[in-house]
Parts: C-alpha cells; structure tokens; sequence
C-alpha cells in the first residue's frame, strides 16, 4: 500500500541550524566536502540509492517529523553518530520539541542498551546546542 | 527534560489480535510460556528493566503509536523478528493503519538494507493476517 | 563511475537447483510464500528497493559470481541464514566451485568470528547437498 | 602476556547434560550431526579457527568458568542463541551455579537491550532444565 | 534467583588512574564534560537506566572484577572504544592484572573477528599506558 | 576441501601507496604505533589469529584481490573505517581499479543500508585520493 508523498515543510533552513549550532555546523561541512567526492564520481547505483533513502522520509501517512525520529532511533540503535546528528538536525528543522527528541532517544536506549550510552552523550551535546 | 506518561488507549486486546492472527496467537502463547521461567527466577534487575522498558512506551508527547513503531523499526535493524511481531501487534491495537506500518518498515529498510529483507517478508505475512 | 551491466548467465534453473537440494527447494518454497503478500501490497518504495538490489548483482566489471560472494560474505557477517543461502545457491548456479565457495566462507569466518559458527555449520550442510 | 593453559576439569560429561536437559539434548545432537559435513571437508583454515577458539577457552589466570561466562555475554550481546547455548551448558559443566548465570545475564541485558530479552527467555528456559 | 549486592572496593581512585594514563585522562574529562548536558536534561528514564546500568555490576555471587571483564568482552565484540576504555579503567582499578585483560580481549576477539582487531590495538594501547 | 595458497604479487609497496595517499599514510603510521604495543605484549592467542587472518587473504583459488572485496564489503557492513581503509588499499596494490572498488562497495551499500553512507563518504575520499 502507498501513500501520498510530498516534500516536508522545513521551518529553518540548514543555514539557519549551522549558524545556531557548532556541531550542525561542522556536520554540513564535513558531509559537503565528502559528498563532493561521491557527486564527481556519478555512480548510478549510488545516486538510485540516495534517491530512494530521500523518498523514504518525504512528508505522508506519518508526519515527516516521527519518520526522521524514527530514522535517529534506528541510527542510535546501529550506533552510528553521524546519522543520529543528521536525523536530530533534520527533526529539528520539522519543529520536533527537545522533549520529543529525548523521548524518542529513550526508545534508542532501552531498545539498544548501555552500548548506545556514549551516542546518547554526544546527542544531548547536540541537543544542549540546538535548544539551548 | 521529562514528559507526562500514562498508559495507552488499547483499541483491542491481546485476545482479540490473538483471534484475528494465527502469528499474533502463536507469539503470545510462546511469550506467555517463556515468561513464566522468567517471573518465576523474580530476577530483580530483570524486574527493573522490564518496568524501565514498560515506561519508556507509555503514552506522552510522542504518542505511544509512534513511539511503538519506532521500536519497531529499531527492531527491524537490529533484525529481531520477536521484537518486530510484538511492535507491529502493539502498533495496531493502538490504531495505527497498514498504509503507517509499511512506511514505518520503509525506514528499517533504506536504513538496514537488503539483510532486513528477509524480516520485511515476514512482517508482511503478519500484516496480512492483521488486517486481512 | 559506472560499469555495464547485463544479467548473469545462470547455468542452472532455480527448479534445477530444488530438484537438487532439499534446502534450497524448502528456501524457494518459503520465499515464493512470503513474496506473495509482498507484491500484493505493491509497495513502491519496497519495489524501487528490489530493483536496485537486482541491479547491484548484475555482471559487470567484476563477475556476477564473485559479487554474489561478497554479498554471501557480508550476509554470513551480519548473520542472515536466509542471505546466506540464497547468495551460496546464486553463485552455485553460476558455476562457482565448493572449494571457492568455501574460501569465500573463510573471510566472513575470520572478519566475523565464532559468532559465525553456527550459520557456517548450516551452510556446509547446503554445499554438502549442492555438490553432493 | 601469556598465561599457563590447561584443560579444565568438567564436573559433568556432556552426555549426563543431555539426560538432564531436552534442549541441551537438541543442541548436541544438531551439532553433531552439523559437524559431520565440517569435518568431511577437512578445510585447513577452519579447522585452524576451531583450534584456537578451544584454546581460548582454557583454564588460565582467568578460571575457565568465567571464560564461559564471558562468551555467553558476548553471544547474547550479538544475539546468537546457539552460542548462548553452548555456554550456559559449558558454564553448567563447570559448576557455576544458576545465579551466577543470571548474574552475567544481567550484564548482557544491560550492554545490550531489550533487543537481549527473547534471548534471555530462551536462555531462561534453558536454566530451568539444568538448575531445575 | 538474586544475590546480595554492594559497591565493590576499588583499590585505586579515578585521579590516581587519570595521573597514570593519559588515554584515561582524556576519558574522565569527555566524559565528564558529556555527561553535565545529560544529568542538566534530568531525565527521569535515563537516570533509571544509569542506576539500573549501576547495579548491574555491582559486587556480587560475581566478583565485580569480572562482571567488569564481561562488560569488556561485549563491548568489545559490539565495538564501543568509549565502553572497552571505561571496563578496562574499572577492571584495573579493582586489581585485575594485566594478563587477565590480555585474556578477557582474547575472548573477545574469537567471538567477534577481526573486525575487533582496530579496537585491540587502542586497548592495548590503553594497557601499555595502565600497566606498563 | 582446501586450495594452494601463496602469497599475492603486489604491484605496489605499501610506501609507494603512502606516498600517493595522505589516508593511507596516516592509516600505516597509526597502525605502525599501535602495532608496537601489540607485539611487544607477545601473546600467542593474538599472534595465531593473526597468522590464521593473514593465511585467509592469500592468492588461492579465489584470486587475492577478490577476497580483499570481500574484505571490504563485510567491513563496510560492519561499519569498521579502519578495516574499510585496510582492504580498499590492499585491493589497490593488487590492481583492483577504481570501477571495480565501486561495484564492490555498492554490494555493501545495498546490503548494509543507509548506515553504511557515511563509511562510503569516507572510502571515496580515499578513492580520489588513490585514483586521483
């Protein structure tokens, strides 16, 4: 079954978060200058990929909000610090509150145990720098 | 930061999925056999958790929906079919539709990949019993 | 950069592969199954997902059999059976040998460790059908 | 740093495990039957693998039992109930006693998860037949 | 089945590890600077966690030292260099040797591959520093 | 079954690819300074595993450079950089081209997910910096 996808409505633009935040900051930088490389190299397979992933989280049936959420748990689960910072950024940008984020992390925690306790760390430093 | 809980609005009980699903009736009853090793080694911090882990799913500024769905696609990656069943169970006597579970495993899936695959069908075959 | 792609040329038919192994006749049957409810659903981001996997194992500049490895190494990493079996059957079916599949078997054993064992026992017992 | 090693001594045979647990019983005989088409293949790296997990395992400056102890943690962190298995019995033969073993459950549960928690029932039920 | 807990006797203080090791050092501080964002959030499910995190190893029918190891092992085959540093801080600081921790890294590099090997190195590192 | 094994022909020494490659550089550099303290502990669990995973990725029936893919795809779905980096160098001095390198971490990408995109980030920063 499908549902009806459209772009979300950011209410702060990446710039705006960069500005706000050291951490979101250095985030875009690092993952411009990367992508940089990915972009030049045009592989089909890698851009069919980055596509789908971006259709993945496109506003529908759930509110854009939950699935970026939904995306941070997954990535606090798996352990990734990258990922957690994008999805927190972007849940950010959708209007998430900081009470919303550290619930969502709570899920991450009880699900993934005490190994995802030096990401949920370094996500409340984010977050500290996000909400203020 | 803390959010108000209480327990979730259940729209039907576990005998009424139980009796819509042969998969649901089959994890309750195994789960219902298990535990009872379990509650009666009374573990203390076994106890704890379980009450820890009972609390984090409660009803609060994420709704208890979201909330199970996002322990499921956490599930999902991690690849934990009893964990799947059981969110994928809670989501729907919790209301939410089959058009929001499919999208909810569109994000384990872009996030996991294709190891997540053989967990997707499964889920499917769940979801098909469920809501038929 | 990209590479051409073209479907593998299969030596054996998956009907052949079941007549010959009791294991990979019982993994199609189930996978038939449970594809079934997937493709009902007809979930586009699920099908978009399929077709990028299909293309990623097409021959291109390395040999279909030895990206059908990879995929067989990864999955014995991650500790899919399901993955496992069905990457051992594909490059089965396109004329990798018992000694190269159980060299490829050897990586996911060193990279991955004893937590390997026991899904490394059950894929000797496929290749023990497979090549008899 | 090396240490002494040595057989350690088994307070019970593998066979009396068996006559006391159906799922001890089961696991054996998998593993055995399993085991045939390993060693018919008689692949040198294997074999190789298996030689230094045996010695791993041995008696030294850390007593053996904790040694068990610690694979279990480690099987039931990455989730493998055939690993666990193994340890709980080997941990069994070794004296450790039934709260010793939930004592280093509960390490595994908190590193963990409540993705450990199926496991942990299972593990659970285990407990049940040698510790009655 | 439960055991009588109590804090176990640490035969050295966090600043006299933090004078010997700079690699400790550096770890006493991050976290400390971390964890002031985490306890300023006051988060009642996290607080929970961290106690029920507290009283899992603590002393015990399991000598602290080891349960300490244990939580070594898993995050060492779950690859967490912030979780191996604090087990391995806490484990010298209840008087494990140096040859005990050689063997606790052993387990755990059996069970969880080479792909543990990176994380090895920078324990080692961390023993040289400790023990050295 | 087993296969001869001999050590691969390199096209290239590991200082000619240092030379070309400040990754690879700082790659060698840091595993040359932790290597010290491994060696120097001489511990013979650790000096057998390592002989076993060097004995896996020798030329064979699966030709070297293959399994140094394999290498890198599990690496790339364990999300280990350093073991990433290892494999992507080793398959560089053997002839792998940059197509090939591709095609094999597109493997990884559809089998790992999107957990995997940061990792390719940084493997294709080490591509251009080989491939030029």
């Amino acid at each position: 079954m499908n549902s009806d996808r459209r772009e979300p409505n950011y209410l702060l633009t990446e710039k705006q978060v960069a500005d706000k935040s050291e951490i979101a900051r250095r985030f875009y930088e690092a993952r411009t200058r990367l992508n940089a490389n990915v972009d030049k190299a045009d592989n089909i397979l890698v851009k069919r990929f980055s596509n789908l992933d971006h259709s993945t989280y496109l506003e529908s049936t759930i509110p854009a909000k939950y699935k970026e959420l939904m995306g941070m748990v997954a990535s606090a689960c798996l352990r990734c610090d990258d990922c957690i910072s994008y999805h927190i950024i972007q849940s950010y940008r959708l209007g998430v509150t900081r009470v919303e984020q550290e619930e969502a992390l709570n899920v991450a925690l009880i699900v993934g145990g005490s190994i995802v306790v030096p990401h949920l760390r370094r996500a409340y430093e984010l977050l500290s720098e996000l909400y203020g």
